[in-house]
């Protein structure tokens, strides 16, 4: 039986002078390349490498957009209008896209970033415009959410905008019991045990319960799990869990 | 017989909350709009009505790249590599030709935006790259220069890139004996006679020589006449202008 | 008896090629320049220009730092954390203090703008992180906040910061009772009336009562009165209010 | 004998997410940091701290402004007229003054970044924009510019505008015969050799002669050197430098 789960990660995060990640190393382990888009890292010149790389391993290419703070990588809530954020995502795809096609491929997904990535999951108006955005830039493009115990709200929503969904799942994130992530302040919230990770990730993978933050017992339907490549330490945890999902 | 030549106009100008030219006056008038794409202007909300407004009258979309210089509004030389030239302007393209696409049309050429426009006279590993993006982008996708005397140095260039050249004139500009725009700074570079800028329109519509700066005649090849419709004046003179030339 | 409140206004909020206000208009008529600083509004020459012009006119000068967010204006809320907002303003306030000193005159008072202007009502950490800039960077340097029907919160964390109020209030905006503003999206938030207009500013320059959203009246206590000047009608309501607050 | 040179060291050139340099291990071994200030790199925060280490460490706090070009790191020549060049050294010298007054000091002294610095060497007029925003900004604020053979054009102009130079010179760069540096594409341009770099620095550090690019003699007179503490190699150069200029 072949991998059940695909691994993304966040990648071409670097700006300018400023380098980040370690796109090299992890991209031969990953299955989709989440890409940065220029509002919250991510200049042109990095976009071009980055799909170059991303097409050298064979991994699907995302765009990965978010609000325009570049000094805060995107990760402040910004208070934009529906129409801002449906703008704002269509130029990051269309730019994104412009360098997928100078090299003979295309943005497959859409993953929003940071800040606006969490807002989709409680503010139906702007989980809309992405949606829309979607829709508008290529029918069948699938936007990646957040997996819960119950994605009802995403998969109506979705549905009503003909956009596929595609659900993320964390292996080094603590849950909540409604599939929520555990807020980061909350003792516990972030796994640093790569035990702890590799089982949290082999039991999203195969669908089987795994402990939420209380320890009870947690399911989530996921197609893909977001992973770390940035520093030795989430390396170590990539390559074992690549292997551990390979040998499924 | 029908007009010979085309009307241009550089729109979308504006940035948030700062507004820029009159768009919505102009449009009906001209045929080919020059939306900027961000760089120097132009934000995604801003692109998103740019692109509608000229769906609405029928004008087709240019795209209008420029060097990331907000606050110098792209007009100051910023000393960028041929690659990164390549990579902006692939950039600003695509983004621009999701709004496009969302609207249902597409960009049809390619025409860079102040001091990345005037270094392409130049420069040919500038020239090179932009061609260069054009042609990664897509088959066919033109590229407007500045039409001069002699234009074999773009036509080798475009053809070598296999990326056909539209090119184009100024009516309310002196011109050397070259063809080369008279610089700003000189005295009579810019004609503020209306009937001096509709003669020269005409003449360059007709193919006929018009006087250079000098006096003498020069004759150029265009395609198209970039023109403004940005206060009271420029809007009297493009509409006496486009009355000419549909009466032509 | 002499004028008992003065006038402030936003200005310095053109940003290079953009043009904002009608400052040359408005200076003479007003008592404060709120400048922008570059965040929202106000490239260094557009800074530069705008200390000169209220240095002929004898106007006092305030800071008008906001959030980092050209596109949006400063008018969106931005998650930043206190110790971020702290460091902005200081950065802002300096920023501007250096073209007031090399105009031989320096920065009078503190007067956030925008979005960052609103957070503070609601918000005592970010209130409490702005009076440290302030008190940081020089002892009594005022800052300007929205008078209530009740400042006590304010005057609090003020005087624990060793900072120096400002009370504003607004002529042309209708307030709720408790004297908030009336959220815009409100029917009568705005009054378009210049009577009316004219009439609540002459109530608060005499600490009199005037009617609120619903009618009933509402008494503040302000040291400034924010007008615009920024089109022909706010121009004319302006020298209107300049005259009258003359002649009190 | 004390040690007769100083040590600078470009620093603070981190940008929000982004982290450039190794600041806390250099500071303690330099006498002069250039912080960045904002337009090429240097968010409010990261000036914020950088000031507080060289403060902790007592290190002498310059000014390091630049063109506006965030995504080029101020290395791209910009194409500013002198107007616009003063105003921004005045405004990114202000802000950083903001961050020194709070913590106790202030800005001692200004090198310019990148292709600002370059663009000094030959162009007068942006020369004397920058001693312009000097002199504004207080009177005896030094100017750090590069030693030549001969800097007769320099001392002329600093003295008419009444500003002191600082004369940097390089240990890890070879230098052309007039004390220009050799541009990086040359073969040699910089030097590798721990023993060269050291040799080259102490030869300056005592007015010494020492070898150009093509072996020949070149005299210069520095107040400091630019030293580099951003990788391993880097610091542990440095390191043998202090203590080296230490026992002199």
């Amino acid at each position: 039986m072949k991998t059940i789960i695909l691994l993304n990660c966040d990648m071409g995060e670097s700006f300018g002078a400023w380098k980040m990640g370690n796109d090299a190393l992890a991209m031969p382990l990953i299955d989709q390349a989440n890409l940065a888009c220029g509002f919250h890292a991510g200049d042109p010149l990095t976009m071009q490498r980055s799909v170059a790389l991303a097409v050298r391993h064979g991994a699907s290419i995302g765009a990965h957009p978010a609000y325009p703070d570049l000094v805060g990588f995107g990760r402040r809530h910004l208070d934009c209008s529906p129409d801002e954020v449906r703008a704002q995502v269509l130029y990051q795809l269309g730019a994104l896209d412009a360098f997928c096609h100078a090299a003979g491929t295309r943005v497959d997904y859409v993953k929003p970033h940071g800040a606006l990535y969490n807002d989709l999951v409680r503010d139906d108006a702007l989980l809309g415009a992405v949606l829309e955005a979607c829709a508008a830039f290529r029918p069948g493009l699938p936007l990646m959410v957040l997996a819960l115990a119950d994605n009802a709200r995403e998969v109506r929503l979705a549905e009503a905008a003909g956009v596929p969904l595609l659900f993320e799942a964390f292996a080094d994130r603590a849950y909540l019991s409604d599939g929520r992530l555990a807020p980061r302040r909350l003792s516990g919230a972030v796994h640093q045990d790569p035990e702890r990770i590799l089982a949290q990730a082999l039991a999203i993978a195969r669908g089987e319960p795994f402990p939420d933050l209380d320890g009870k017992p947690l399911r989530l339907r996921a197609d893909s799990l977001c992973v770390h490549g940035d520093n030795a330490e989430s390396l170590a945890v990539l390559r074992r869990l690549r292997a551990a999902l390979d040998a499924l």
